[in-house]
């Protein structure tokens, strides 16, 4: 499927985050050691919120993370306190730009790792759910987008949870009607430029693995020597697909069927699940 | 909008078609005379049927013809009997191969020139009046896709005429019922690998230009002198937006709200309308 | 050949000077005036500063800007008080993103428009000029990377005008052992990140053309009513190889066999006439 | 490093050599055992011999193979009797059309799996020693390039084993005066559409894998039953840098510091040094 990261906090170089690392995103998409595919060079995207525009800006590309110049020098230069970046392994659908991740409706930033299944036999079904006026701006292809759609059409800028939970209840429910045991797999990142959700939930309860950092403080406690824990806020948080590094102590697992709030003030973390409106 | 030339008849190496008359379809990515845009560089494609394979096989890419090397080392070594080229100049769909024509189902090959009329408001009403089954098999985003696949729908691999003219009538008639005064505007080529269907129509009746090309034994009496034309049979037969070239009594402009038909035994013209089932 | 601009003054969004003028570099990528080309489609680059890192980014990718999406969302995003953006049209190397402007070498950034004639003939003289330890750097195949190796070798990091003046002299000398009369061909910018220097030349004094922009404090008054030139310091300005728009009074020619610097305190223009050491 | 496979024989559509092996070159590129990496994504080529043109047709692309919707068009389209398909890890070189194999020059092709060590401290030497007319030729920034034009230089159109020996001796005189103690790794494909010559050697005697497939009558006692096995030839061979597939007795390994040619009237294996002029 797909590796992603989302990241929340003190404004830095994306390079920081996304090629630094040791088991970096980039490492991720050519030697990803927890995904059901190891490479993921189906083209990439990188998303950020800056200080002078309310929209983030959103760069993708159908070839590979690992190779992409642009991508290198945009994360050298390029400073920000809320970005995603993913990278995709198709599942069959076309390698495109509008495939790929993230997705982008007004302020608001989607991405996604799973897949709904059997998605080409309830294509067409979920299609006729989404809103008509938000129809015409689905322009790819995927699982992925069309989640989006959906969940925009169920009310994402007002309540994401219950849009979240609503959009999940329908994918459920349409594939059930298809006979399809689990129709649902998904870890989803939605922002809007200041919160930052993060899903993780699938029908069968084995859901894809997903990872949030510990808390700055407590890391600052068990590593007094790093450098870096010392530049960011208290409030920085990552949220990953797989950890960056081998820093013990870093990583907690986002339990299966719950959800993660990333806002000023503090996360929290919720259960979830499907729901009907 | 867009260039297109359609081939049948003696086979021959691409190349001889597509890059060495004196205002080529690779001429005409670049410097177009007659088309709404004179810049096609938006991607392209080529589709051709070979001596091994039912289908035919399908080349396309997101950057201009003009410079590509691939395009023109296939062109240099494939020979064909019956070939589409199209070059595209986006009116605001994505750049993207999946929305590059030619358009493959099975054994048919479908490109076009023009547009449907405020698309996207009528977008979701035509997606809904697709076939379910073929609904999964659209993968691009254009209003050129959406016409083949609502023709599909029609019965095209039985009676492409009809399919058209009920595409048409539909694409018409939605359109009304949104208050577009003139929804479609066309030229159509399609084929199943043997005969070859040129469609020209527009709401307004001001069609894009098409052109067909003259018989080959009235070009023999008139060039005795032009090697080629010894070389190809009688019934080769081009179909292109615009000319590829200036020789005296080469081109026949296909007339308005007309379709031809390409075929073993003599081409014909015939008029075309609208028509509900 | 190509065309470019280059911006120094009050950061502003890249997209302020790339896509919002009437005749835009963008644009002009589709509908160059004054270019050999109307149509600048192979290729493009954008090179900035920015406030954290002292090298600049440089984006550059194969395809046409008119079409390519992820420049319209960094210019939309990133803002810049000094950048380089080149849009070419290949006369024959490859479309490749090593043979795209800008080209960097530590700090520095360098663009051309225009040509060593008959280049394939000397590359190799000239590549045997070029510093054996810079030479390791040389990523392309184009006359406009060759020239700026040699520049450098001429130490370009040292004295700009006299490096570029060595380089023009051995393009010239070389040109002229092997018959070809009109060796070169040039509009230059070159910049450290804090001066900028373009040239106007060519062996036969029939230079591309060149324009800068008028001192601020004159367009001021003569045009009190628009908003941006009340937004920029008097020192802004911009080089470009057509102008922007019809703006009465804006544009100034760069005059044959001279080279413009635009610094802080004030540009000057000197003549400028290939040197040897 | 790469990975590559060339065919010569009975003429075959791409496509049953490409794709439909158990682990076909196409799945190597995702999932190499042998290769030093083993994700081959920065690239690939095919070149094939038709009926009607001397000079290969040369398809290159930047992306992975494994993605690629045109490569699987021209493989289940086009049929040849002699043809190289070449997947790409780049080892720091630009990942650009001019930098994938195989390379042509005339009715020549030239592919390889391997690398010149610290080939930038020497390509500037290696570059001199290329004869100035064929110098013009050179479009990338590849050690594999780099070695063709040295063989072509020494002479590889009429005596391909002595040109490649002097190549090699070349390289390893140059990499020894700079201190490189092992300075040449390679296997190395070359036909010029007839005869096809491959070679196995390194410095260091330690060479990347490279395989043949053994004498078509002997599989066919082997395997009485594979249908494939009757259709083709008994001069068919294979040689490819790791097996397509676990056929017991199909691949016997290509000897350390050998080479072998591929010839109407059958194939022979000889010793391979390195050898001045």
């Amino acid at each position: 499927m797909c590796r992603w990261l989302a990241y929340s906090g003190t404004p830095v170089l994306l390079d920081t985050i996304l090629y630094r690392p040791q088991h970096s995103l980039i490492d991720q998409s050519l030697h990803s050691r927890m995904g059901v595919e190891t490479t993921n060079g189906d083209g990439f995207g990188v998303g950020w919120y800056g200080r002078h525009v309310d929209t983030p800006a959103i760069v993708r590309e159908i070839g590979p993370a690992w190779n992409n110049r642009n991508l290198r020098e945009i994360a050298g230069h390029v400073r920000s306190p809320l970005f995603f970046a993913h990278i995709r392994a198709s599942t069959g659908t076309a390698v495109q730009q509008t495939n790929c991740h993230p997705f982008r409706h007004g302020r608001w930033m989607w991405m996604h790792n799973g897949a709904i299944a059997e998605f080409h036999r309830i294509r067409r079904e979920l299609a006729l759910a989404v809103d008509p006026d938000l129809f015409l701006d689905i322009e790819g292809s995927t699982d992925s987008e069309m989640m989006f759609y959906l969940a925009l059409t169920f009310g994402l800028e007002k309540d994401p949870p219950a849009a979240v939970a609503r959009m999940a209840e329908l994918v459920e429910r349409t594939g059930h009607e298809h006979g399809v045991e689990f129709p649902l797999q998904m870890t989803v990142a939605v922002t809007e430029g200041e919160r930052l959700w993060a899903f993780r939930y699938s029908s069968q309860k084995e859901s894809r693995s997903l990872f949030y950092s510990t808390r700055v403080e407590t890391l600052r406690a068990l590593h007094p020597d790093m450098a870096f824990l010392r530049e960011i806020s208290d409030e920085t948080r990552l949220i990953v697909s797989e950890p960056l590094g081998d820093l013990p102590g870093a990583w907690q697992e986002v339990p299966e069927s719950t959800y993660g709030v990333v806002q000023p003030g503090g996360g929290e973390i919720h259960s979830f699940t499907p729901q009907a409106a």
